[in-house]
């Protein structure tokens, strides 16, 4: 076991700062990682300032990790010294359950071991995430990178791009389709990227025209301004698939109205309860609402292997872990575009 | 074209009472039926009041149609005169769209003609409906019923029965499966006798605990009283379908922590809105909240068939076209076993 310098926050005070946390020693198939660079997820707020009741402190954030492997345990032969890795919302999880068996180990009916604030099975307490200088996971739960890709705009793939990754998979979406993302933040920006490379006609949906320009960028064919009505009118019963990334409960109502028959609109975002959603919406032309969390260990891997292959990264503003309390507050106000990546080397200075 | 006595209500008077009305002259492809039995349908009661803003006055209501050929045009092959026939919800479709093409003519693309209510491509005017001594429709929209079942509790297959067979069958309801059907009245009997003649176990989910005899006695293997928190957390995600049967606005969470990963509940009552269904219920374990309505001709006819082959019929209660308005204010007061239907004799005499 070894002392290690992280960033976390104390129970009665949400300003993180740097603590020394306890990291377990290597295990026959653990991987022992120095964290190059970690992504800063709207739900890391969410768990610092416990907004879902459910926080331990201290709350050492992080579940977007890259970092290089420094050591490996004995029974290990998927990673070598040296090599990059990534770590993203899971260590564990109990590897016998459906679920489990299905590579859909997020659904894990035993309940996955989430990168930070889950049961501990090692040390007792609870995990810590990547706000650090290092992490042990078990090889599992480690991914390959491919090291053309630049490694700081890889980090938001752990989560970020894995949660707009899985439903687009989940649902079948085809080249061709007409896929609307409903939301430009870290979650929405590599929706369009992935919808995008998928082939399929993007219309980036969103309460605000100036974000317009960026959602072309990006890789949308059009954008919806969903507040003109006229404009949503010409799109009703045309989508084949709606992402809808909005991250707090909102009017879901509008975007069901855009769905053809029997399609389907998939939240990532909003964990909250929604806007009295009409059944009739939901009747009429026989729609779907469903929601999706992230995604599992093989999709995950293959999801990075298609980034490789398409050359996709997420869009990033990189801070030092000293100024994570402002990147938080600027998170809250929208302000990033897309993800704040933690350079970890700021930890060490 | 001729006059035929029916029962309906005009714009000031919600009291239904005897009306005339026109029939269309036979059409080459048209069946001439004189009606025997009509059901009635909650659905009717809000045509009648205008709960949904789009009533046009005369109301003549009535979807759920049983009675015998005494005319067919002359190029009608497939029915003859005396022959038991049923009409259900429509009566028309373009017959050209992709919905019609895969015979789901309920999403037509340019809107199904409704058997009442709809804009009448033959008379103008709107359609009249089953609480009227005759009808006159389409062969396309004019189904088979068995001679072996008993015709009165017939007539509620062609809208309870369909509404509830249809999403079992597109959600693939298996043998074996746990079922769960909310909400015991016309829909939600049908919903069980359905869901145990696939085979399934069928769990009554209500929140009234003195519906459990007769539950059992419909089909049901179990009954789960929703006000019973301790018994809602035994069965929380374990079911594979659930049916909601609910005829208004509720909050659907409760049920949907019941679903196991990956499985949905459809409503097929509530057009109204829900209460804030929670994003995380959906989210936590990929959970899918559906609508349905009614079914197409080819699945109606399947469900009658299958019902002749199981002897199912609906449990039905008998009232004379006279006691129509009684029968009203029963229906919402939830006084039925399960389903009014009119013996049109009565309009006769």
């Amino acid at each position: 076991m070894s002392q290690v310098k992280a960033y976390g926050a104390e129970a009665n005070d949400a300003d993180l700062k740097q603590l020394d946390i306890k990291r377990r020693e290597i295990l026959p198939n653990d991987i022992h990682i120095e964290i190059d660079y970690c992504g800063v997820c709207h739900s890391d707020i969410h768990q610092v300032r416990n907004d879902w009741k459910n926080s331990k402190y201290p709350v050492i954030p992080g579940h977007e990790i890259i970092g290089h492997v420094v050591a490996v345990g004995k029974e290990v032969t998927k990673f070598k010294e040296g090599q990059k890795v990534g770590v993203g919302c899971m260590v564990d999880s109990c590897q016998d359950c459906d679920a489990c068996d299905e590579g859909l180990e997020q659904y894990c009916e035993k309940g996955m071991t989430a990168t930070y604030n889950s049961p501990d099975k090692h040390l007792g307490g609870h995990t810590f995430g990547g706000y650090s200088e290092e992490v042990v996971v078990d090889e599992k739960f480690v991914l390959n990178v491919s090291e053309k890709l630049d490694m700081k705009a890889v980090a938001p793939l752990l989560c970020a791009g894995i949660t707009t990754w899985s439903p687009l998979k989940q649902w079948n979406v085809q080249k061709g389709d007409k896929v609307g993302v409903v939301g430009l933040g870290g979650l929405g920006h590599m929706g369009i990227k992935f919808a995008h490379a998928l082939g399929t006609h993007v219309v980036m949906i969103t309460t605000s025209p100036n974000k317009s320009e960026d959602a072309e960028r990006l890789g949308a064919d059009e954008v919806l301004v969903s507040k003109n009505e006229e404009d949503m009118k010409k799109h009703a019963n045309s989508f084949d698939f709606i992402l809808n990334t909005v991250p707090v409960g909102h009017d879901v109502n509008p975007y069901l109205n855009l769905l053809k028959r029997d399609k389907t609109m998939c939240l990532v975002g909003a964990i909250e309860p929604l806007k009295g959603v009409n059944g009739g919406a939901l009747i009429v032309k026989r729609k779907r609402l469903a929601g999706s969390l992230i995604g599992g260990i093989q999709e995950t891997q293959d999801m990075l292997d298609f980034c490789g292959e398409h050359n996709i990264v997420s869009d990033v503003e990189m801070i030092d872990m000293q100024n994570i309390n402002t990147a938080f507050e600027r998170i809250v106000s929208s302000d990033v575009k897309y993800r704040f990546v933690i350079d970890m080397q700021s930890l060490k200075d």
